[in-house]
């Protein structure tokens, strides 16, 4: 049986995800912060700004009226930004009913608390029940039908049973895990690593060195991952090594163009401003550096990037003394 | 202090190698299959066809003669194509020492037997000890002094650390691991994910796709490594996703290639004759499908790979029955 389905934020992603569970039968109301874009959708059947080429099904209705977008939901999809993932709970929190199923499809972490979107959403909203979508999945091939396989998390196995079903299809396979904080962790410290990929190919280096960062990378975060609570094993998977493979090899990834830039040469400042939109990877970088100092972890690769990122140390020497480091086990 | 080692093989791994020693301050005797080709690099300094560019040391000399180059050996390298592993070590096996460090540089499996490469150096010489070398490790980049990490594995922890001591340099990076049988497993099954990788991007699907299928890949590959007795954690490291990142992200890949020709309509035996050379991960992919079966691990992509390689069918369809199987819990 179709549901009642609201998204919020109308970008590439949440337009996307419209397609997919509208092609799923279920029935989309869909927000948008501009209004502009919201008519447009409902117009041109097309978001023709952020995801072009895509058609947009008659069953998804596109609004900039909060209350509207969110009347009759069975489930919240939560698809706006990451910095504005609690600004928007406190508006909607008042019109979601106790066991609302809120799922999260943004990632990264909140500044200065570093709480993940879910631990944001329960904070602002404490009755409802949370759920992370996660993994490899640039929006513009889900929107193509292109096979994709992704990740629904969530402590309440029901809820992520509820989030797999409405979205399964033969070209989207949705896999449950029930270890949240490992699946938003990944989700979110991978651009990390994504930002170190980028400065070694700005620097010239090869796919043995991608390689090696992206795989040390990994395991440094899941030692993280694990003092904050996170199944190691989960960054081995599709939202953490699955995402991390997808980003460090697409040029759409805003945190390894900056990297590159950074690799060639440039300041932070110069390459922000000429990427010219965030870079969560930066504040990331700046808080798992913190999280490991008080943790105890060691994170070679991460404390590097920090050197390089906010104590203006030249990339090619950080590279040499990772390579430099004491002899070590493989410890994975 | 400068060791004298001897490496059988002078293709491009074992050139890059002989000339990564040669700058660490050990001196290098090795071995060619071909006569020409010692001389030529004796003579002009360069493997100019395997190895073009690079310059090898006055340090290194190559030789066609096996006693020659085996003389008084600290350590012997193997880097034969895995095919002559066997033959390789019946012909050198009566010259060695007893406790000689041999280490194997070669990735594959023995057709029939299965066995990895440095079961075959134990069977044929069981009074040496072995070591493998294996990681996301192109020779041409080796070669060039592009920054590298590998591991060194063995049963035998002082036998690795030797090998983790000549080969370290600021450009090349070993970890020691005591999953030998893992790091071997990794280098020679990943090349039937590479092979799904390739059928990927052949049938046109997308950087999802692919990231989804080496992501679950290795899932399945550390599930069949476990029954044979290898550590999970170790298909996550350099040996196995960093190895397969590598891999799948290279056009020099023979099992990538062979895959993107399946991928695009063309026959098996169509592949193989227009690569032109041994394709490693399609006798792999049957070893993996019969050690599946007989030891009743589930192995989906395996599964589907066997079926496109040896039974005809329709590789589009094998995507589709991938994603439609039964909803899972994302083990990892």
């Amino acid at each position: 049986m179709g549901k009642n389905i609201c998204i919020m934020g109308a970008g590439s992603w949440g337009t996307a995800l419209s397609v997919l569970l509208a092609t799923n039968g279920h029935k989309v109301r869909m927000w948008s912060f501009f209004k502009e874009e919201a008519e447009g959708i409902n117009t041109h059947r097309e978001n023709i700004a952020k995801l072009p080429g895509v058609w947009v099904p008659d069953t998804v209705t596109c609004t900039n009226d909060v209350n509207e977008a969110l009347q009759d939901a069975e489930a919240v999809i939560m698809v706006v930004p990451s910095e504005f993932m609690r600004s928007t709970m406190k508006t909607i929190k008042g019109a979601l009913k106790d066991n609302t199923i809120v799922v999260s499809c943004s990632k990264g972490l909140e500044d200065e608390t570093f709480l993940t979107m879910s631990q944001i959403i329960k904070e602002e909203a404490p009755n409802v029940r949370v759920v992370a979508l996660s993994g490899p999945s640039h929006a513009e091939e889900v929107g193509r039908s292109i096979p994709t396989a992704i990740v629904a998390a969530s402590v309440d196995n029901e809820a992520a049973l509820f989030v797999q079903d409405i979205f399964m299809s033969p070209m989207f396979r949705v896999y449950t895990n029930s270890d949240i904080i490992g699946v938003e962790l990944g989700g979110a410290i991978k651009n990390v690593i994504a930002l170190c990929a980028g400065i070694s190919d700005g620097l010239g280096f090869g796919d043995n060195t991608k390689a090696a960062l992206m795989t040390r990378g990994i395991t440094e975060m899941s030692r993280l991952g694990e003092i904050m609570g996170a199944k190691p094993k989960t960054f081995s998977g599709l939202a953490g090594i699955g995402d991390l493979i997808v980003t460090c090899t697409s040029m759409h990834s805003r945190n390894r163009r900056a990297g590159i830039l950074i690799g060639k040469g440039k300041s932070l400042e110069e390459a922000l401003k000429e990427v010219a939109m965030v870079v969560e990877g930066v504040n990331t970088t700046k808080a798992a550096y913190h999280m490991a100092k008080k943790m105890n972890v060691e994170m070679p690769i991460t404390n590097q990037a920090y050197e390089v990122l906010f104590n203006g140390k030249d990339a090619r020497q950080a590279v040499v003394d990772l390579m430099m480091r004491d002899k070590k086990l493989e410890n994975v």
